[in-house]
């Protein structure tokens, strides 16, 4: 059998998801990195192997240019990774997909963008359509740990009471931006500024929540969302920040989903600074219950770039318009190294 | 938004896995049963809902003549749970391409049919591309627990260099078949001649392996399969067996998958009645390492009813053709009882 062409992809945005998501094209056979796009003058025109640290040139350089990107190379797939919030990223997805290219991205309220911007969704749904093209939103978490993997738990499933879902990340193994995020080293009082101002927090749990019921084909009737602090009991040191003992060590973030004014949903969220037994748990009230556990947890950022190279091969074949990891085919690792 | 049309389902096969599917479908209000299958003289004409021990009729009568039932229900899905064995249920496979529906079957070998039978799959793969249905071998294992939930579990890694699946089943809490397969009661003789026979051991776990493989896109050059007897350390009585001490109690099926000369893929399950602490395991050391256990196992039977119904509503997206688990979309428990 002749070896399929490979699929052409674009990075819109070279931040550390991106740049570590470009190395891993580069260094497969079946996926070809024909452009990167990212507006940060000091990476304008440099070679992005250079920017990685490989000491092989790629021939690509970064542009400011995204039309002219889309335009000239043609990409099957853009991997969109400039942001977590879908207004902001909107733009850029309409840019991409007005260039009749496919996206995924790892932008976290594009998980599910109608729970929050239903009106828009319907917009950039139609645009997708129109232009034969699919909008993918995915990473490890939302799009895998909390929410992707709870579905699949359930194949084995004649019935679905409940879903508990618990995840504890050992924050200090994260990018800084992440631990910028969860608010390690800050004072309780900061930490509740920021969680009103919505700098805090994590992005995409409500999303993850509303996937698995819209998966099981559950309409919840009732939403509870909290984020409360975890307080560090000793002082530690990341190579990105210090907590002292008594100061803020990350986040402990629940949503829970009622249907019939029964809790049937359940996501707690534990990322922070310190945390000693990093795990996911998956527990199923059910015909039969299930029970799984990933021992040591699900690795964060490598996971997250793992997560939009998985779901590439699955772009060009999926519906047109904006879609979700419920009609993606199992994503899984594939080989495909040079 | 309007509710769409009930997918129309046939089942082929009224044992007890296409009996219990039957129960579930006749629960469901996005599927409708539309008609049954099977050869048994005791089950003709009866209503399935009698057969099955429910109180209301379901007016579906059980037909042994497959070319009425499809040229007059004209189902969109056929459920065939006939047999184990893919050359055993190929000639009602192609009763129902011929037909123009799409299958979704239990047998074990459909699971990847080109593994024992490459000449047959491409011709069968040919009529169904030509009457632009599609075929699809699933259910608990092979299927899920030792396959596609392995791969799916793969998502977060960015390498992989082998995976170790452990799956241990009381085959006590199983259907009377199972039990059978297993040779639980036998002698270690009449264990032998029935694994040199064929009739014992489980059917699909080599192309459980090279299911994973394909996934992986890992060129596997060297497989080995051992079936050992587990004996029983003491008496152990099921509702259809009982076990001396110093007997079979069940099967220790192993296959082990080889690539450059190092063994890459291990897939062991143990069944045997009296198993104490049932569990799933999946073992992958990559990039990171992930480590998934399922306490208390999968359950099967219920499992395997779960995953063909799990299945249905994707057979009429699928392309054309026979298909694996690496081209459906993501399984999972879907709410739609009545």
């Amino acid at each position: 059998m002749k070896t399929p062409d490979p699929i052409r992809v674009v990075i819109y945005g070279l931040g550390q998801i991106g740049l570590e998501t470009a190395i891993v094209i580069l260094g497969r056979r079946d996926l070809q990195l024909v452009g990167v796009i990212d507006n940060d003058p000091a990476k304008l025109q440099r070679d992005v192997a250079d920017l990685a640290g490989m000491k092989r040139p790629s021939g690509v350089r970064v542009s400011n240019r995204p039309d002219d990107v889309l335009g000239i190379t043609r990409p099957d797939v853009v991997i969109l990774a400039t942001g977590s919030r879908f207004k902001s990223i909107l733009p850029q997805l309409k840019e991409c997909v007005n260039a009749r290219t496919n996206v995924v991205s790892s932008c976290e309220e594009l998980l599910l963008p109608h729970v929050r911007y239903a009106a828009q969704t319907r917009e950039l749904d139609k645009l997708a359509r129109e232009r034969d093209v699919s909008v993918l939103g995915t990473g490890v978490n939302p799009g895998f740990a909390m929410d992707t993997m709870a579905l699949a738990a359930t194949s084995p499933c004649l019935d679905v009471t409940s879903i508990a879902i618990e995840r504890v990340v050992d924050a200090s193994s994260r990018r800084e931006n992440l631990q910028k995020k969860v608010g390690a080293g800050m004072t309780t009082a900061q930490f509740r500024r920021g969680v009103k101002k919505e700098e805090l927090g994590h992005v995409g749990l409500l999303e993850s929540m509303h996937l698995v019921a819209e998966g099981l084909g559950w309409k919840l009737d009732k939403v509870d969302e909290k984020i409360k602090p975890v307080i560090s009991k000793k002082r530690v040191r990341t190579p990105h920040v210090t907590v002292q003992s008594g100061q803020v060590a990350g986040i402990h973030h629940v949503c829970k989903g009622f249907k019939n004014r029964k809790e049937v949903l359940s996501l707690d969220l534990q990322m922070y600074v310190g945390a000693k037994k990093p795990s996911d748990r998956i527990a199923i009230q059910g015909r039969p219950d299930v029970n799984v556990v990933f021992e040591h947890g699900i690795a964060g950022d490598e996971a997250t770039v793992a997560m939009l190279v998985a779901t590439v091969p699955a772009m060009k074949k999926l519906e047109p318009g904006v879609r979700s990891m419920i009609d993606v085919p199992v994503p899984h690792y594939r080989s495909g190294v040079l």
